[in-house]
């Protein structure tokens, strides 16, 4: 839906990029290491999404006649200008699986390309994974809040402009189950659903007539708005008139909607009064501000809910409303490399890599990822990354490599993976997680360590420039 | 650059659509207010802004095959689909001015047009102008905070997806210099503007080499990023040797950045080691999670920045990541409505309508904005849209006219305003505006009151409805 063009770039990837193509780095194969350093919404974890989207869009990437002629006005060299107009992207890529389980500090996708082209794409990586990541990880944190009720994105009208869209499909992966979005429904295969509006009955002079024409026309899935006027005394009396006339033709209605009020009193009168007009079978949805803290409560109140029609602050990842992944240089030139700070959170991990996770012997996540170099195959005790008196050891356990070859010469190794498969293996991940850290105020902290060998050879070039 | 199509929107929009064509409402006219409830970022104002954008995709919008195929599987009936066929938006706009400064409750935007076209392009309209005004009302804050100071948005790679794109375009309408976002910068005309990145620097194996190489092939307007390795001890050192580098021919470095530590104490060290060098002419670039206060802050504590890189906060609108906005029904077949609620801040107000601007004698804002009747040409006295008894006499002042009829028939009435001049609109209404509606802590509230012709037709159907 949204032209991926190259130029959704920061400019200086591109004068970077002159300036390697003109300084000898035409052939220097880097590596970098897209990664985040703080868990979203004060979370325990985060589910990693967009990476079927960041391959399409890499599979397809160039520079356009009109790229290249705008860069020409910004005095780009036409001998540059001339290599981007051939510029595909033919790198290797190691990433987790979409969906999995991720944590900070750890290399999440690894792209191994020559330098230009990494470079190029580095904005476009960021771009996508961090706000599908931000977005699938609060998803998912509203399914654990709604359990197995049904959950809706109704996000589009507040959503970051075409970033709804991808909003969509992040909520998927997250666990939701339905969304608004026809666009995203339709290009995704995401089922879509909804219900009707409050100017829809203001538009008739009669609520009833409102719901009445409404059920006529679209009896399958009906859910009837009940709070335009007065739910209880208005909205719900006119609900149950139309489910008993959907009866008569031998229909059911789906449910009604509460959009208004206190949902946890108004769901429980609600539910009371349709099973005693004999209507159990009329769910109850609602709506109206929902994030996954409110769900919680409402359901802990027992609140009779089952549908929650979530937006705002599901499809913008709000109060954080952006994931702070970046993208680093790990080898360049044949050589290891590594970012210096004066924050020791910053420094960088050199080389190409691999992490093990680190399994209970019934198979669930130990609560410990270990950052290796790429080639080691296992590994027996891990360091924190800042404290190294502080280890962990790991020795004699399972293990699983998360990074995967998945894109070689630019190619992908195997074919697109649906957006139901990344969806399920989303959930069965997350319930490999023991609960403390899915707990949504102060969850345990999940280990990330690394390797003997990898701290030797961060430390080695930290004193190596320091000299 | 995001094909904005007609299913870019709510389910239920269609779904309401077919049953209004079902349903004796083919014909019927109505009228939909957009306006927004609470000022963004606990802010006095904000600023209008996506307006060009919206009436460039409603222009175009319509359904294609796909589309249409799309929406045959989920049930619509051939007859409905045959009309969406021939959709197109056919009706009139009455707007305020891209660009100028808002307040909460007034419409900002009004359409009028056949009930199923208003409704299936709801979303598109939510969807465009609460973005792009939530993000130029906090570029705004901190063109505020900077002074005359450059602003540059550096946000692309934390922006929610292709929402960045129009990010980019909203931050120039909120008073920023400049975008990083090569795409944006194209296709809007905003200028483009970049530096290097750490990867750059480290991919060489000396600091200096990596600025001389860059310097030579683009000196003009370059900037030296100094914080890879040591600001003080080697990144800035490196700098001046590469600035006597360019002076000896006859080129001049543009300037240098900071990208970590306090910005504040090593923006003096280098100002003043780059004036001792005869370098008073190179400027002082910062970035690293930039937001209005800490601009503010920083150049409280008289930090000699002179270009500020701001990314995340500004082009996702963090901490608030949405406007409120919503399109509310105010009239149709040929009656006034409203929205009934137990929140008596959220009863909508009827009818067509005008909203004027008082103004001090000096043409500056006077602090009201009343809401009248689209048939009133004046106003004496505003009432409290809550409290009847607080009222403003505001006969006799000058006043201007908020909302412009833009488009008719589904064609503007002028040709489009280009992005520059919106911005430069903007500019000025907000010189307009006094000072204390701008302070970042507890503004002073910028009262919106109705008339009482307005107020009366409102009492009169929230009573209608109570009987």
């Amino acid at each position: 839906m949204f032209n991926y063009t190259a130029t959704y770039t920061d400019l200086y990837q591109l004068t970077m990029a002159q300036a390697y193509f003109f300084h000898g780095q035409k052939d220097n194969i880097a590596v970098f290491d897209y990664f985040f350093r703080k868990l979203p919404f004060e979370g325990g974890y985060a589910i990693f999404a967009g990476l079927e989207d960041i391959l399409d869009i890499l599979q397809d990437i160039r520079f356009d006649r009109d790229d290249l002629d705008f860069l020409r006005t910004k005095g780009f060299k036409p001998e540059f200008l001339k290599f981007l107009e051939q510029f595909r992207f033919t790198g290797t890529i190691w990433s987790s699986l979409e969906g999995d389980v991720v944590f900070p500090v750890r290399p999440v996708l690894q792209v191994e390309a020559l330098i230009i082209e990494a470079q190029i794409v580095e904005t476009i990586i960021l771009n996508v994974l961090n706000f599908q990541t931000l977005i699938a990880t609060k998803a998912s944190r509203m399914r654990l809040a709604a359990g197995e009720n049904t959950l809706i994105d109704f996000g589009l009208r507040r959503a970051q402009g075409p970033g709804g869209y991808y909003a969509s499909r992040a909520c998927f992966v997250g666990g939701f189950n339905a969304t608004s979005n026809v666009a995203a429904g339709r290009n995704y295969g995401i089922p879509v659903s909804g219900t009707m509006a409050h100017s829809y009955i203001e538009s008739f002079d009669d609520e009833l007539k409102a719901f009445s024409h409404f059920a006529e026309g679209q009896p399958e899935g009906c859910v009837l708005l009940v709070d335009t006027y007065d739910t209880l005394d208005s909205g719900l009396p006119n609900a149950i008139l139309t489910a008993k006339m959907m009866e008569e033709k031998g229909q059911r209605l789906f449910g009604i909607r509460l959009d208004s009020g206190d949902l946890a009193y108004l769901s429980k009168q609600c539910r009371e009064i349709l099973d005693r007009a004999g209507l159990n079978y009329v769910k109850i949805a609602s709506s109206n501000q929902l994030d996954e803290h409110i769900i919680k409560s409402l359901l802990e109140q027992q609140a009779p809910i089952d549908v929650f029609g979530v937006g705002t602050s599901l499809v913008t990842g709000a109060p954080d409303a952006a994931l702070d992944g970046v993208y680093k240089l790990a080898f360049s030139g044949g050589k290891p490399r590594i970012k210096i700070s004066e924050n020791v959170k910053k420094i960088t991990l050199p080389h190409r890599k691999q992490v093990f996770r680190v399994l209970d012997d019934d198979g669930r996540f130990a609560g410990a990822d270990a950052v290796t170099m790429n080639t080691e195959q296992d590994v027996d005790i891990m360091y924190h990354p800042l404290f190294p008196d502080k280890s962990l050891a790991i020795g004699g356990k399972r293990k699983e490599p998360l990074l995967h070859k998945i894109v070689e010469g630019g190619r992908r190794l195997s074919p697109s993976t649906s957006l139901e498969e990344i969806a399920r293996y989303s959930t069965e991940r997350l319930k490999l997680l023991p609960e403390e850290y899915k707990r949504f105020n102060y969850p345990h902290v999940y280990k990330v360590g690394i390797s003997g060998l990898l701290r030797n050879e961060r430390d080695r070039l930290i004193a190596e420039k320091e000299v």
